[in-house]
């Protein structure tokens, strides 16, 4: 399978050494730091520039993964006192980055979901805007522009009717206003941890760091004519490892209920099925930024890669708003027609997560398609 | 399709005429009152006899069901008067029975699915002996031998570790206790209203009519010497058209959503999208009935159908649990924690519905097996 992704005619992938590396990771600190002067462009968060803001961070996280997906991948290319001190700073940073993004998705998700099992017939943007007319409580950050469900099944298509808040049961909309003040203030409290860790000195330290990078890169004194394809095969060959490891048989048989069987364990952790999963997606990420390494601008599509990678990201995104319902329904003093709708909630998002391995598998058996 | 069923080589089915129907109401009125004379030698439903009594009350009302469905799709080769007196009282005969073993079965469904959901991989048996052990509160009538769940799909294949009660939550047991108490009355209740129903006057008529249809069927004049065929292909032909307008596009891809699509809808009423399957469902057991008829003891087995009608039980038998959660969810007075484990309970059957709607839409797609 390695093979029909590193194609041995292609020309650029297989002559690309320790150069393209250098080559990609300069371009990579360059958008880092072009994202970063947006973000100060934009004021940093205040309420003016706030979804440029937004914007300028997912920029920031974009290519901060990218350039430590690398440094992983081709450690054995790069100094590697530098590569160690850089990596956890990276990821601290676009994990810090990314929490305020993850709660909005997720509650999202979660009123889209709430207003589906209603039997309200609504367009992803119209649910999400009515519910954000409806209930939100302001909370310094303006929400980004409504995202799409990911990849979710709808209501029935053609099914278009307004949306009204009349039409959520009392204990759906309790549910609903229940989560949005919760993931609400995860959200508020995510953005002033992001504020925070970017004017701190540590971030300095961090943007110092690139701005070295986008011009210089410290390569090992061999990598310049090394071939990068040995390394890049590697990670392939660890996400094919994972991915197998999978149950995939499993996951291929529609409706195998696996997905929901701790649905009410004991066990509060999160669960543990999914963790695999969870894995499987990162190492995805890993290959695909590795493949961009490789081809460099002539990166071509991997279609078959592209489904994977969005239905393990279902995948998580499932997982998170079924934990978060779950957590929710934890909350003291709820009444029992709010835990009801939570508990419906949950099952439903479990199920999503159920339907995404299914995707996954579906994906992951079909032979490479790769797009000219 | 309809000549893919009625297979025009099949000298037995393409012969029968109104004497083959004559034997077979003959042959059904025998085993309904061979089944009467069981329920009353083991006691008719005391402590002692429970058991036998169970097991002949569903062979009286596997008797009426078919004679009440040959009445049905023969009904212009039998005097109409007769049989139309003769259709209600057989169905409320075979309703009333039917009842007590519907609540139990209902019962051992929603348990094993509390089971499953708790993360405790038991066998079927298993889960509904210690659910009877640790919980039933006593009810005059005997739990029938259990049921293996029908069809649903249970936990990972060979985890076979023992339950124990300890292994629910305390919503989950809570909500097991609840439904358990509900679902037990009702069922004592179906019983008595079942042995009311069989000291009545009103079934000793039906019975009497049955008597004398052992011996004599009323066939109108011409019914002898008429073929069967085009009334049993009407029958098919009402199952195909049914089951046509069925929403399967939507139903063979997995994980559609639609059948949690009012899982939180104000309306309290029973998803109004199943009621076209439950009718395909008795269409296709009238369609059988008519199969049994023309072929006699030679009936071949159809392997589709018989996947199909078990996939269409299964959607009546997860309908129903669902239902029944969301009603125990409705009872005042119970805790949070028993609530979301309803609603937990409540998706999980509503995605059973789905499930089996995926099992009829892929049996129903197959080109018929006919087995020699």
């Amino acid at each position: 399978m390695a093979q029909q992704h590193l194609d041995p005619t292609d020309s650029t992938a297989g002559v690309a050494t320790g150069d393209a590396l250098a080559g990609y990771l300069r371009a990579q600190a360059t958008e880092f730091l072009r994202a970063l002067r947006a973000h100060r462009e934009t004021g940093g968060g205040t309420a003016n520039g706030a979804e440029g803001s937004v914007d300028a961070a997912r920029l920031l996280r974009r290519s901060a993964r990218r350039i430590s997906g690398s440094l992983h991948t081709f450690r054995s290319l790069l100094d590697p006192d530098w590569s160690e001190e850089m990596r956890p700073e990276l990821a601290w940073l676009s994990g810090t980055l990314g929490l305020e993004h993850a709660y909005e998705a997720r509650l999202e998700r979660l009123l889209l979901a709430l207003h589906r099992l209603s039997g309200a017939a609504v367009l992803p943007a119209q649910a999400v805007d009515v519910a954000v007319a409806a209930g939100s409580r302001a909370a310094g950050a303006a929400p980004a522009p409504a995202r799409a469900a990911a990849g979710g099944p709808g209501g029935p298509a053609g099914a278009t009717a307004a949306p009204e808040r009349g039409t959520l049961t009392v204990g759906a909309a309790k549910a609903g206003a229940l989560l949005e003040r919760q993931l609400t203030l995860a959200r508020t409290r995510a953005h002033s941890s992001a504020l925070q860790a970017l004017g701190s000195s540590r971030f300095h330290a961090v943007a110092d760091k690139v701005a070295l990078l986008a011009s210089e890169v410290p390569l090992t004194p061999t990598a310049p004519a090394t071939g990068l394809r040995p390394l890049a095969a590697a990670a392939e060959e660890r996400l094919t490892d994972a991915a197998t490891a999978l149950p995939l048989v499993t996951a291929g048989h529609p409706y195998n209920a696996e997905a929901l069987v701790h649905g009410l364990s004991p066990d509060p952790a999160p669960h543990p099925q999914d963790g695999p999963w969870h894995q499987v997606r990162l190492l995805l990420r890993l290959h695909r930024y590795a493949r961009e390494v490789l081809h460099g601008g002539n990166n071509p599509v991997d279609v078959r890669l592209l489904a994977a990678g969005q239905a393990l990201n279902r995948h998580r995104d499932a997982s998170e708003a079924a934990a978060a319902a779950a957590q929710a329904a934890r909350t003291p003093r709820i009444t029992p027609a709010t835990a009801y709708a939570l508990g419906v909630l949950h099952a439903d998002q479990r199920h999503e997560v159920e339907a995404a391995r299914f995707a996954f598998q579906q994906a992951w058996q079909k032979q490479t398609v790769t797009a000219p």
